[in-house]
């Protein structure tokens, strides 16, 4: 069943997930986009800010993003425009398994295109201690009714 | 030698890359983290708002990261709070080259802890015919002087 805009209302609540971080692709990814020593190597991050290896804040992003597509996968979803108030609340740690919930916080159709709409979406990621981890609101594009006639 | 939230100003900027970004590489990440058609199928991405395969976001935001830490490697940065105003102003296509530039937008001193500071700073990046595809103000957290005494 497709969810058009016209579907999502404020306050809506969802969730979703769960995956486990494992430290090998903590470190790859890492070494790929993010190459600082409390990403990559596990002695050299006992030294630092961080108390020992924890994950890219982008790479945490990028699992979040993965089990929201995994979700959302009947929507009628035009990708986004972008991300706010994206925060990194607590390290994500190799073993840590993850979970998400998103909340409808607003929504808006676009003033010249009748069919798409903007629903704002808070994405909060949760470790098995159900302490948020990372949190950001999705400035989501939703195709409106009027796309599907 | 080491930049101190002190060497900061508000205004400064520096440019860096770049980064040529493959086919290859964009649809291994949307594998991973953001299978959706227009970043993983080249064929199914023509009848998709991209009209053609396009890199995921986060990914996007993931090479600018990886050119960013290459720069900054002399830093006294101690992470990220988060990031606001991220935005995907532009889709970013296989074959494209990316650079990008940072301006110190804001700084200010954290309130209890002597030896850190908060710096704001705007990051852009363009592709090769200078269109800027993505852009955000990273939160970022620096020793302060104090903090070498």
């Amino acid at each position: 069943m497709t969810r058009y805009y016209e579907d999502y209302e404020i306050g809506d609540t969802r969730e979703f997930g769960e995956r486990t971080v494992s430290k090998k692709e903590i470190i790859e990814f890492a070494e790929k986009y993010d190459p600082q020593p409390f990403h990559t190597d596990e002695e050299a991050a006992k030294d630092t800010m961080f108390n020992g290896l924890a994950a890219s804040g982008w790479h945490t992003a990028a699992i979040c993003m993965r089990m929201f597509v995994e979700h959302m996968i009947d929507d009628a979803s035009q990708g986004a425009r972008g991300v706010d108030e994206l925060r990194w609340i607590k390290p994500v740690r190799p073993g840590d398994t993850l979970t998400a919930e998103s909340e409808v916080v607003d929504k808006y159709p676009d003033e010249d295109n009748p069919y798409i709409g903007y629903v704002d979406s808070r994405l909060t990621a949760y470790n098995q201690d159900d302490e948020p981890v990372i949190s950001w609101i999705g400035l989501g594009i939703i195709k409106r009714e009027a796309a599907a006639e």
